[in-house]
């Protein structure tokens, strides 16, 4: 039984790191931190968890946490992280970040987070579809909700070299910006309305073009976000502008099939879909969804993309990155259906 | 391995069915009917199983069904399930209903449902909490989802004989309609919006009616139901008046809880919470929350439930049915908490 | 033309205000006031308006308020009003105060909300239907908004004796909780829930209470609010129970509809509909509407009304008020049809 | 007082046509029709509308409903308007279709729709915007919902020369579907979800190329369309591909403000907004919110415009236009505020 700890368990992924590990057969929850709520029962603040975990939020510090566990997932903003990972590390633990601190270049970081970064470290990328060297790693950096359905929506396709530019449009359940009151999470002013937000500034867009540029590189990245009335999910309009050298000979439904499906052969959670993909078929799954259409122009090529952005967007691919780290199979307390309707 | 079987697959609670089935380590879906969707893989229907299950729909005989499974699921409309039951009876499998065909005694059910039975048989009522008899037994009829909500939330009380009359208030999601598209459940009508229907003759007042008579002879049961923005869940908002002799002396805070706790002491999917309980925290769960507060009034107790419909309102209560008839752990497969946010 | 000015203009009240002045004919804002927006144009906090109100928000006295204004509205919180209502009436305006400053006879305001009242004045009890003296009144409390859509629901059948008791479960949106963010007003907690709140606590039910007594002197009244997934409107279900002496012999349906005719004949926003009302049919406007039904066990009837809270349930009912108290036609400015859908 | 006809009242755009007439001081609804309502008061269809209009649906001759009006709306499905307008404008009505059959040019209509016209006649595009010969024109051809927000949002940039290329990510209100419950518009499939549909294939592009087209010879224009779960709005994101002579000098903020207000500065309804528009801006209203960020790679633009599909999307343009031939002012019974919240 892996032994796992959670440092920052107080938001809305250290929730659904805990309910997810309640249904892996293979790995426990033994520690979760929170400094300001030490002492209290984990059902206080996730009440979806009464009786499912009988933790207590505790305070230990990098190493205590890190003797008590195998694995630590860190769940802290951006800029705490790095003041965990590397004692966390030195102590023995393996170590899977869901935060910003380790999934960029260093430099890239410092410029895209306008900080210093104070305790660098080599990370894998924990996109396990992208990156088989996952598989035995010590040190992961779990990837963006963003990235990650942005990312994998046109892997295969950038891979093949057929893109030209791909201008990414996304749209997230509103969980993403997490579980603090916001204008923005404010009822009245998300429902029935569609906020787009840092149309061409949002960090995400790093990560993804790191993750593409790998695959092709000189690629054109454009990534504009919205937040919509939608608790989980993000659907990603993957807009595919092929190189002038396919305009007009694009590759035929068929082909485009067969090259994901040959991407992806080794690569559980997705699941290329006929028709469009929908939040719904995916909520509270680690499967990440695909559909596409080649537009009739010949000029381009709409993929849609669609996961939860909480589990394979987060606690998800977290548990994934762990499972495929400890050396037990990727799937394992991951395969759980979407909860439709 | 207990073998499984569903008739009537395609709607919600047949894809509820599947979903909880693919998390049951000791029970396993081995067929699915459905007549007109015969040959197609449940992906089609319920494209959030894609990959998680791989049956396709058949179209077998009851006693086909009943051969190749321990236990069947009727999950078909009522007036339909009569049509199977005795035929998967007699066949020697157990059955659990999910229509409302054999919740309610003979001469109740034809005249609330204004039709003749055709094939009436004895069985037990499939709410565990109050019918322990469910353990071991052949066949069972699950309760409707409202009077589940309902007749949890006040039992204790009315079994204490507190109340002359409860009036329950319910609010649930508008899956309980299920899954075909109709003037309630169109978008524009539903959002932002409150739905009451049937305020005074919903048909699921005798089963209310019927478990709460049992506990408290004489009692007078009033039920409104309303459906609310919501996909899953029901809260139903019970307003306990109290009998004449304990007006001005109702038990206070502590000694309600305690009648809970005593009640519900074998009942692990009841939690009794402070404050009160919402629909996130029970989503996607078997569990039933309930809350309550003493109207400073002196003659009515306001209680707050909440449940899943489609879980412990429908196809989780019927897995939880069957362990019991199957004579394992009753919260096998179904300890799974809820998927909040 | 009515020159108005509103104190307190920054909040959903304000701007319903601005809203519906906008197009009122014989009325216009000439003042806003708001202590933290000073200079700021009403735009800025209220988007809807770019273009339609070119007002900047102020910070005058409340004589120089009341210098520059025939009717003033207070939107401010309870406990604020008392602040500048005296001022504003001694200076020779007249008031309509939004806050729940003035609706309770002094020592019912002190108990019901827990502070010493600073600046007492007697006040019209500003819900027309009700209360004919608003007419030419100079001095008017606005009624919640809760109160507003529970008195109008069953005055009349309390007004002929028909009614032991009245167990009021209602269902707002969530926007009543203002535009302040909250827990409760968070998406992720507010989406696909129903939160029942203050169970047996809420401080409207005394303005019930006072308005039905005096139409049935010795009435029980029950109360509990819910917030629904909605940004507008209050759907409220009443359980009238009858007296002993009506039950098995309740007016039929026709009688009940005359009872109600007749009461709102001179009534306008009054719509008694066939079947039950629905929050989209009165949405953005100033109707309540009203659809019953006589529960055949013959002890209860439910009625079921349907206003938009910031319209019927504030600012329209304060503009209705003013329209009476500067003697103009009651719907002035006011006729206007529900957004639906 | 002009008289207007309304040919085919039962959908979302004739109810929204009665309910914008309702508050036009110098027009007014004299006919509605529908052939499956005819007798009926159209409060039956449009709950909203009970007591503000007393009409009934009639089903006339195209002849009958000339004789009676100035000016008619022809709101039916596309297909169906073409047997009406011809005989509308012949017996000497000025008319207004809102249907798609005479938005394009005929081998176009044929060409997208896939079906022979029966009765072309040249229209007017009534974008009045865009086409100031809607002024005193006798027949207008009233846009489709997405080419309204998705035009408007580039159509100064585009006119100015600077794209090479304009992608279209629209997210629209499912009210645009119409009021015929369907699979995308039930409650269980629309809620928590975003739909994307018709990737590549949508109609209505070709009316925004049409348009584009006009102002930029050889432009690309790519449309993307999705449904949100929100009865009204379109959120149209426009990404901006610049022409490489642009790349790396694209004018600032400043000088595209300037183009904008140049461009629309005798277009009353457009709203030029700081940061980025919302629905709740502009629910109910005529307006069209842009707001746009340059991005900094140099080579995209990012604009988003936020109109009610039912209003400057449909109804209400249809009711500016009504106002341009008529000779009266544009903003005559059109200048209300938006909803919000």
């Amino acid at each position: 039984m892996i032994k796992v700890g959670i440092v920052g368990g107080s938001g809305y992924t250290g929730g659904e790191l805990l309910r997810l590990l309640s249904l892996h057969p293979g790995a426990e929850a033994v520690c979760i931190t929170s400094r300001k709520l030490e002492g209290r029962p984990v059902g206080d603040v996730h009440p979806h968890l009464r009786g499912i975990s009988s933790l207590n939020f505790e305070s230990p510090s990098a190493s205590e946490v890190a003797e008590r566990c195998d694995v630590v997932f860190t769940a802290v903003p951006h800029g705490t992280a790095m003041d965990w990972v590397p004692d966390l590390l030195d102590a023995g633990a393996k170590v899977v970040d869901l935060s910003a601190d380790y999934r960029l270049p260093l430099e890239v970081f410092e410029r895209t987070y306008g900080m210093k970064h104070r305790a660098f470290r080599e990370a894998v990328f924990g996109m396990p579809e992208l990156h088989p060297e996952v598989r035995g790693a010590g040190f992961v950096a779990n990837p963006g909700c963003y990235p990650t359905g942005a990312s994998l929506s046109v892997a295969p396709l950038v891979g093949a070299g057929l893109a030209e530019r791909v201008v990414f449009d996304s749209k997230s359940g509103i969980s993403g910006a997490g579980n603090a009151p916001s204008e923005t999470s404010h009822y009245p002013n998300m429902a029935e309305n569609v906020i787009a937000y840092k149309l061409t500034t949002h960090r995400h867009r790093a990560e993804v073009d790191q993750e593409l540029s790998r695959l092709s590189p000189g690629i054109r990245v454009s990534f504009t976000p919205h937040v919509v009335p939608a608790i989980r999910g993000i659907l990603t309009t993957a807009h595919l502008l092929v190189k002038d050298e396919f305009i007009g000979s694009i590759p035929d439904r068929d082909e485009i099939s067969k090259i994901y499906r040959d991407f992806y052969r080794d690569s559980p959670f997705i699941r290329l879909v006929p028709g469009v993909p929908s939040l719904g078929a995916v909520r509270g799954s680690n499967f990440c969804d695909i559909g596409f259409e080649v537009d009739g122009s010949g000029d381009r090529i709409v993929v849609v993309s669609a996961i939860d952005n909480l589990v394979k967007g987060a606690s998800g691919q977290a548990i994934q990155n762990m499972n495929l780290m400890m050396g037990i199979a990727e799937t394992e307390g991951l395969w759980l259906p979407g909860g439709a309707p």
